[in-house]
């Protein structure tokens, strides 16, 4: 323990699975998904763990930190981003943002590039200190995680192929049957709806059914900024009794500081506050009433936590924020959400959607909808090799190497155009 | 590593060291500054430190903290915080500010009774883990951290006894003469005057002395909120060129707000916003552009590492304040500055006035007015046992057993009234 652990070798590897046709704003899902898995390995023979974007423009970046990598003390967070910010300081071209979709406005290359290898660095110093990530980043609130059920809007598969396991979901009554394989297969005890597909009535309507259909559920509708704040004012009179809350209605704080004026519906966003240099203009106005906090995307777990305190701090809620992901990112959620002690929210999370991992199984499970915060150290979850090669080689064949869910859906909609404020 | 480390036996011993009689806006310092130790112990041998006020009522709660400690987890600080709000709900009695001398109203006794213990279990975790706290915190943002020398109006010695090796200074030139030995003995690059003793013009010339005597020097000046806000405007505009920040010219958000408006110099805190739940109402309305950390007060160096992650995000100054106190707390300030990226000022320190330490020397030496950060496990500090005994016993002996500057000024010049917002 006298000498610092010492980054020797550091592994990126692109993979891909599959990902159904889930609707949204901006289009539809590609048939497949794209992320990241990042091992950093030390001198001391101790590996850390990173899951992230996979596109070519973050693979590209994430490599060239990697290079630069080697002699790095597994503790230096700090020298860590000044390391990224000089190695993106000298590349050009390629957007940060290249993961969304078109959904999110992206400015910080560095903190989603930082963000895994800080995760990783992290998992290292746990696993070296032989308790799990929770107890670095301020000690476990809680055992176990409560997760959202993610509903979706929904073809009954990518054109072309076979229908996949949970077939189509076009209006109410297939959302709230796919809302009841969620519950029965996973145990969900709240459930979101990703919005912004549909005219807001009838995604009004699926609300009602849901409520319907799952008394005293709590229950969540996140349109992606798909309406105008009169739509929105609207929409949250509606829902006001039956939602927890109402998740980017409109784009931007102004947007949503005019409709959270008019309605007592907490609002929450992933979309105009997504850095912690969006939280200064956001409160100064009251835009948002709850922050889903997002790792991957705030730069890293310790920034998340920095989130986590300023809500907690300004009384605003915190809830979490999913992209598709695999069992690397799940285990960074769970040990950051055990350590946040005013989660006031279930988490959100895409994990259902997949049918493949690459991690080991068992570590992490869902019961009741919750995962067991892992006990041991680190991060508290390894690579499967056997799949992680599976995933690495859909990824060299499936053809994709970005997410771009209008183009996708243009070519089977030739029209379709984003649902950005169009209601 | 495999077992986690549990608390075995937790020691608080009181200490007593000798202290000038440096004057401030409510009285005048006593002959002994109170502090209590505390000693964490673990069933696998690792000891960690804290130091924290010592009046009774904070060591009536320390010791019933203490108590209560066996077999917990060294990673759990949120059930260390959760344990601390028990014990102290069952107890009665005392303010939680018994060691500020009635200068700080100080709400929370829970954040100054957790601190200590908090700091002891860091200090075990980077022992267990064999790395500087500061490195838990964050990682370390620079390798030294700097001081500010901390002058004071005082008599040449307390009544009835020797002068001491300071001599008086209640002028503009006594001040010059005491910022000269500070600058030649301890190397420090900014200074800071404590006010509210005299009335405002004759503590401008003293700024206006040092100015002159040592060109280019950051200054600053604390008056702990002796003024009203059109003083505090007035001396703002005549110091505008001279100081790097006024700290409390007059007390409360909404007036040093007022004076924020009408001037351009900042202005720091360590009495308007000196916990979490001040930052909202004091950012709302722009009251303070320095915000003084202080691990002591505030709940703990993650606490304060969520004050200083707050400040940078808000764009605040961050600096550091400094009671009377003994090695153990400037390790622990040390090992928080060192992690805060955006330590915007030089830290305060009081710890040139003390004649006496209870660590074993060496670990803290300053040079050029900096600290260099340990880079051995933990805190880096260690107990000198024999020391610790003699501190212990000139606290049996002293006589005093909480702070009170007021009444022991007015046991000097009976007609004494403090000079909060006098002038």
């Amino acid at each position: 323990m006298g000498e610092p652990s010492r980054v020797s070798r550091v592994v990126v590897t692109p993979v891909a699975f599959a990902d159904p046709p889930l609707l949204n704003v901006v289009g539809v899902h590609q048939p497949w998904a794209l992320r990241a898995i990042v091992e950093v390995h030390t001198d001391d023979g101790l590996l850390g763990l990173g899951e992230t974007y996979g596109d070519d423009a973050q693979l590209a970046r994430l490599r060239a930190v990697a290079d630069a990598l080697g002699g790095h003390d597994v503790y230096d967070l700090v020298g860590l981003r000044r390391l990224v910010t000089t190695v993106l300081a000298k590349e050009t071209g390629g957007t940060a943002g290249a993961s969304f979709g078109g959904m999110l406005d992206v400015d910080s290359a560095v903190d989603v590039v930082y963000s895994p290898f800080e995760v990783a660095l992290l998992d290292i110093q746990g696993r070296r200190a032989g308790v799990p990530v929770a107890d670095l980043l301020g000690g476990r609130a809680r055992d176990e995680v409560p997760f959202s059920g993610y509903l979706f809007y929904k073809w009954a598969g990518h054109p072309g192929a076979e229908d996949d396991a949970w077939g189509a979901a076009l209006d109410p009554d297939g959302i709230v049957a796919q809302a009841q394989k969620m519950v029965d297969d996973w145990g969900f005890s709240s459930l979101k709806l990703k919005g912004g597909v549909f005219e807001p009535e009838a995604e009004c309507e699926a609300i009602e059914a849901l409520a319907a259909a799952f008394p005293g559920m709590p229950l969540r509708l996140d349109p992606n900024g798909a309406w105008t704040p009169p739509t929105s004012i609207r929409v949250a009179e509606r829902l006001a009794g039956t939602l927890e809350y109402l998740e980017d209605p409109t784009p931007g704080i102004p947007g949503m500081a005019e409709v959270a004026r008019s309605s007592s519906l907490p609002l929450a966003t992933n979309m105009c506050v997504i850095a912690l240099d969006h939280l200064p203009p956001a409160v100064a106005v009251d835009a948002v009433q709850v922050v889903l906090s997002d790792h991957h995307l705030w730069g890293g777990l310790k920034r998340s936590a920095l989130l986590a305190g300023i809500c907690q701090v300004w009384g605003m809620g915190l809830s979490m924020h999913s992209n598709s992901h695999l069992g690397v990112s799940l285990a960074a959620m769970v040990q950051l959400a055990a350590s946040c002690e005013n989660l006031t929210y279930a988490c959100d999370t895409h994990y259902p959607w997949k049918t493949q991992d690459l991690v080991v199984p068992g570590a992490l499970s869902f019961a009741g909808g919750s995962v067991a915060v892992p006990r041991t150290p680190g991060l508290g979850v390894e690579l499967d090799r056997d799949t992680l090669g599976v995933l690495h080689e859909q990824w060299q064949v499936c053809g994709f190497r970005e997410r771009a869910d209008t183009a996708y859906m243009r070519s089977v909609e030739p029209g379709f155009e984003v649902n950005t404020a169009r209601w």
